[in-house]
């Protein structure tokens, strides 16, 4: 079984006006579907970051991956897809799909969730099958709040208004928060920060903590807005309201930045996990993290990281260093829906919810055949379908990439969409607080 | 498909009588074959230690793999085949495959490979292939040298001459890896030490060099045998020889004691890298390994640290925390040589040649149908027969049982056949010197 067609569809998916310390999201983001074809007719399907970055990538690997085995992972691995070892790995300025230093590693992802796809419909076996088995049944996601405008996304003739609404309070968050946990069942809860005065966002962790009461662990991510001092003073006020179950993701930047944050909450006798997505995005970040103590809990990435087995192997890693693990979440479509999902179920370490944007999208940009991923208790059941466990609509894939033809952007600018839409002079500036 | 039988057949194999700081190997080594059936009349075999101990472990999980997914082993491994959390790990007083805190792990070990053979031929694919496939087609493997008395294993009617006769002398040595590089092309050497005088050892060590020269790197282990004066001592004799793809292997017991090895050789400009497969026996020795300096190559083994998956798992934390890898052997059959040679051929970060005992078996007592793994240039290659790629000889798997059950010892005991052979007052005491 050799793999003999490769086609990568960029497309776009409508997206709310989320905000973030990196601006706020346009109304499309864009992603990449990939398609392998082998010459036994079957097929394996994938999903990348988008843009000409992306596919850029996904275009040099191309010539690597017609011909190949689809089982023959590790040696595409070695020849194509560890990162460079070189410069600087972190997403403090980048957002995540944008670094040209794991391009190659994100590319090798995309192929390499395609090939198990591949791999589980000729063994008619789930992925996660294929990789030691379910270390659960259903891969446990958070309600992941973001403070937003109003506004479902979309542009002229596609533009629709959500049934989110705007949030840019902590009572309207509460309310966000209420709705997601009804509609999905999520059990856990993270926050977007970064975004209003930190006051009024340890203010809104506090009222959601007197909503949902302590069986929801409560994390927040501002996404290194804040300074030392800053991240120092909301983990003294969220001392209890991020225990148990919670962290303070990624709250300044730079490996020495959280190293320091870290170091002095311990002073104060407060041990609330420091997670990052942002110091920590390649497994040579792994090593100093752990020894200066600037992480405590890893978030992986199916995507970025190098495929769902480097998720398992990260998992791994931490497990064996004592550090957490969870996962980060990009917006994206239903087949990264279930990559994240089986990366999550052949990952025994994976202990907190992961995170995903999936509610921030709708049924009416899915990809998949027969709708939406569902969730049952805001997890997603691993069922017994073959590879992936899901199929293409392929007239939605067409009518995607046709609206991705139209746009007039190739890259995500949160920044620029501020400008836009919010202040014109709008930059982004770190430390903001 | 599920498991509908497992069988467990101890077998006895006739064995040369090899010196190491434990003593005399006995005139046959224990091990024991593992057969699995599914319910579709697939047959998965594998190999285990031998005797009283490994049984009992065995026939405590069997409960537990009849009527098992062979996929499911997430499920098998957090149940049953993590080791235990607490108490000494070290192999510094028992041989490996004696020690009770990894006995539960070995068992699950086994039970791995077996369920990958399986689903390799569920599959038609080898076990390397489902696994990431090959970082390389076949594994290498070192020359692994013993000092020894005359003969080749066996008692009473069974006992047999060796082609290797005694070597006790640093001459003799030459000889037997001349021999064995001619027979099996090895380009690795390794020299179990803790035998004779440390300057005869250091001088063995020294011939070699001369007979080979620096393209064949050289390793010597004495299962901790010295004291760290000793250690250093030999360190510095063979700062040359050791170099290059070389390393000093246990040369004292206790991870403090190989710690300090390491300190006194780094401040005498000597960077000869520590192996190791006594001080770090499982995943929780590798952080200490690694902060106090105690080990730079740790010895893997796809028995006792829970099968090739963690052997895989294992070689990724190496490689993150810049230690290398290689691969401990006890003596076996041709099981556990493929075993142990897709287990390399999967990770990646495995670039020490491997150690085996197998070259000290002989073709009457494999129990593989088609008789002895051929090796090509010091490696076994990887075909494309599914899973394990073997099939059992069953007559010759009776023939061993059947031995086995008349033998008087269900343990090996080294010590004691130095006793009855040797030194009536032998002792193994460390350091010896």
């Amino acid at each position: 079984m050799r793999i003999s067609s490769f086609s990568i569809h960029p497309v776009a998916v409508a997206d709310p006006p989320l905000r973030s310390s990196y601006g706020r999201h346009a109304p499309y983001a864009l992603r990449t579907i990939i398609i392998l074809t082998t010459t036994d007719g079957i097929t394996g399907v994938s999903e990348a970051h988008g843009g000409d970055g992306s596919q850029a990538a996904l275009e040099a690997i191309k010539p690597m991956v017609v011909g190949m085995d689809p089982f023959q992972l590790h040696a595409l691995w070695m020849n194509w897809g560890r990162p460079d070892a070189t410069g600087d790995r972190s997403q403090t300025w980048l957002v995540p799909g944008e670094n040209p230093r794991d391009a190659r590693t994100r590319a090798y992802a995309a192929v390499e969730a395609a090939c198990l796809d591949i791999i589980g419909k000729a063994t008619g076996r789930p992925v996660c099958d294929l990789l030691g088995g379910r270390a659960r049944d259903a891969a446990p996601f958070s309600a992941y709040l973001f403070y937003k405008h109003g506004g479902g996304g979309g542009l002229e003739a596609d533009t629709r208004e959500d049934e989110w609404g705007e949030c840019l309070t902590p009572e309207t968050m509460v309310g966000q928060c209420q709705r997601m946990v009804r509609e999905y069942g999520f059990r856990e809860i993270k926050l977007k920060g970064g975004v209003l005065e930190p006051e009024l966002e340890i203010e809104t962790i506090r009222q959601l903590r007197a909503a949902f009461g302590p069986a929801y662990p409560l994390r927040i991510d501002p996404n290194c807005a804040w300074s030392v001092e800053t991240s120092v003073h909301v983990g003294v006020s969220l001392k209890e309201e991020l225990s148990e179950g919670g962290y303070l993701e990624d709250p300044t930047a730079s490996m020495e930045g959280m190293a320091e944050v870290r170091r002095r909450l311990l002073e104060l006798g407060i041990d609330t996990p420091m997670a990052s997505n942002v110091a920590t995005t390649g497994f040579d970040d792994i090593s100093p993290a752990w020894r200066t103590g600037a992480v405590q809990v890893v978030l992986s990435d199916p995507h970025y990281w190098g495929g769902i087995r480097n998720v398992q192997r990260l998992s791994a890693l931490c497990g064996q260093l004592g550090m957490g693990v969870s996962m980060h979440s990009n917006n994206h479509l239903g087949v990264s829906m279930m990559i994240m999902a089986h990366a999550c179920c052949v990952s025994p370490e994976m202990e907190f919810a992961c995170d995903t944007h999936y509610p921030w999208q709708t049924e009416q940009d899915e990809v998949l055949a027969g709708g939406r991923v569902k969730f049952v208790d805001g997890a997603v059941v691993i069922g017994d379908k073959p590879g992936l466990g899901i199929e293409l609509d392929m007239d939605q894939v067409a009518r995607l990439e046709e609206r991705y033809h139209k746009l007039p952007f190739r890259k995500r600018d949160d920044a620029e969409e501020m400008r836009k839409h919010v202040d014109p002079a709008w930059q982004r500036i770190l430390p903001r607080w």
